[in-house]
């Protein structure tokens, strides 16, 4: 990726900024909680609210509710306008009819904001994370918003490592592009000289050492106008289906029945790859607040005050001569543990999961087993 | 003890055999499954029947129903009752208003056959044994009553030992006593030099390898003038407070408000103490049959056939890469493992375990924490 050419010609003064929150998900990595129907931001794996209602009051500060889109899958959609009943208009909850990786529902996001405002600024966020430093989180948001405002750039959020994580991608930093914000609010946007993919270990060893490499965590924050630029010269193909999108919600057509028709027929690319590392456009602001994917049951543990011997429990939990375990229980059942250490214990009504933690990884072929299983529509 | 001194007066040659199954326990080494109301004879731990069932069936084709009595506690008769139906009278169920240990039980056991046939020959057996071998087990005992029928002795039947248990109580085996049966069927009984209690290991070792020892059972048949004598002898005290209850059944009191009364103020003692160790007249009769008491979780392994990892289990159950487990869901809850080895996981609806099988004997200190929850009345 080049030198970030950009011009800045800033966007009318008055607009006001749009989001799209991300929630799709398979549901398998807090299984048996989580559910292809249920799957992580609808769960309240850590608070006490499902993880998308956590990220829609995170940012109704910076972004109003009439503003605010989430898309889902159809599968989820039901789940997913309880969960915003009350936070977004229910118009805004719109139902991808089948999964065609990020590009298509980011092309879907730009097409909702720019049937609303053709030069809307707007933040494609995942509904999934756990942030819970929510001023710093929403100060960095505000100059993200800021920064696309000003001129034709794609931002992302980079989150600065705090260990040589190997499962997701990474940002790499070039020099200074600029400033947003005044006085102590102001913010240091940088160029991004790459994308690369998840690494190695021993390079992900050398991004955390080197300071210039940020994690990717799929937060975006850019114009309807340079999105759809970027699908122009990136991805025409693409950008040809999601063009009848556009002109449906420009002929107030109905959504769904041209989501229905058009979607299945878009190309599954992620946003990365087809927009983002091709593009020379893109700069980032480091991340202010803390941030965590919980990407799995062990995960969940540091959001939670363990007991004298490192247990971290939720619900309805008993141990004995029991250390390091991860105990879930749904309300009205007791989970006992005797002698077991370093365990995920998670019981829901019509299954429980005993693993160790070391194991977390491996549960797909635990799940390729219940997919076997009489139940299995039910129990996945 | 001394060589069983005995009289050969044969009991009336009609007279029709009797049973009293002591059905007891705390429900403790089984919880979750078992409970203070619900104890192992309540539950199928092993076949498709509560083992109580199981014991009544097997006893069945040797003595009438209208002969078989189950003595029970208060907490646990509304079940028993319930399991009984449609095997037994259910006048013949008797519940204790307190536990009295087992001396007591036994004279209440006299008391009832004895109301109905005062030379009556009773077997007292535990309801919670698992035997799979009914005709061998039938043929034992038809010559233990022969035995105390034809005598005045009190016939044990031992079981073998296969192992140094350290669980159980011993009785070493004398002489020849005598013969009962013809031909083919006839056995040999033995006198009996001494009971001994719970040997430590090398004592059990050397039990084992002695081929004189047998585990005690605490299956005994005797004849109602017999346990009277030895009550009288050797427990005067205990055998004081009987009278009222075998002076009530006689003049056909109600045994329950009798019971109430005389019940809690028997001396708390065990029929191998008060009774077994003090008398001269013991004999046994080495056990043909396949013998397993079920002490805890681990032992249910050995009756279930499992899967090629070793893994036993009940119910909905689903393992992947796990070995050796014992797993136990009810019905309409899938329990799922992943990568864990030797651990007992049993579900029931409102509580679950985990435990290694190797930590079975410490599951009443986790049952002192259950006894703290808020629950704790309907979890025990």
């Amino acid at each position: 990726m080049a030198k970030a050419k950009t011009s800045r010609s800033p966007a009318p003064a008055q607009s006001e900024p749009y989001v799209v929150i991300i929630a799709g998900g398979k549901g398998e990595r807090f299984w048996p909680q989580s559910r292809a129907a249920r799957p992580k931001h609808l769960l309240p794996v850590v608070g006490d609210e499902p993880l998308l209602a956590q990220t829609l009051r995170r940012v109704k500060a910076v972004v109003p509710a009439k503003n605010t889109f989430v898309i889902t899958s159809a599968v989820q959609a039901r789940e997913v306008a309880k969960v915003c009943r009350g936070l977004i208009p229910s118009a805004n909850v719109v139902a991808e009819p089948a999964g065609r990786d990020t590009a298509a529902a980011v092309g879907l996001a730009a097409a909702l904001v720019g049937a609303r405002d053709p030069h809307g600024v707007f933040a494609v966020l995942p509904a999934d994370h756990v942030i819970h430093d929510t001023k710093a989180y929403q100060a960095d948001l505000r100059a993200a918003f800021a920064a696309a405002g000003a001129a034709e750039v794609m931002v992302t959020i980079g989150i600065p490592p705090t260990e040589p994580a190997t499962g997701f991608g990474y940002v790499q930093r070039g020099g200074e592009w600029g400033r947003v914000g005044e006085g102590k609010a102001a913010k240091v946007v940088y160029e991004v000289k790459r994308f690369v993919e998840k690494p190695k270990l021993e390079v992900a060893q050398q991004y955390l050492k080197s300071g210039d490499y940020m994690w990717n965590a799929g937060m975006f924050i850019w114009s309807v106008p340079v999105v759809e630029a970027a699908f122009a010269a990136h991805a025409p193909e693409l950008d040809a289906g999601l063009a009848k999108i556009r002109s449906a919600l420009k002929k107030k057509r109905p959504l769904a029945a041209t989501l229905a028709k058009v979607y299945p027929t878009l190309q599954k690319i992620s946003v990365d790859y087809a927009l983002l590392e091709k593009s020379t456009n893109v700069v980032t602001i480091p991340a202010t607040f803390d941030w965590d994917d919980v990407g799995a049951w062990p995960a969940v543990a540091k959001h939670f005050t363990p007991d004298a011997a490192g247990n971290v429990a939720r619900g309805d939990v008993l141990v004995e001569q029991a250390a390091n375990n991860i105990v879930f229980s749904e309300k009205g059942h007791v989970v006992t543990l005797l002698g077991v250490d370093d365990l995920v214990v998670v019981h829901t009504a019509d299954a429980t999961l005993v693993m160790p933690k070391a194991k977390a990884q491996d549960i797909k072929a635990l799940l390729a087993k219940v997919a076997g299983h009489k139940r299995a529509a039910k129990l996945l």
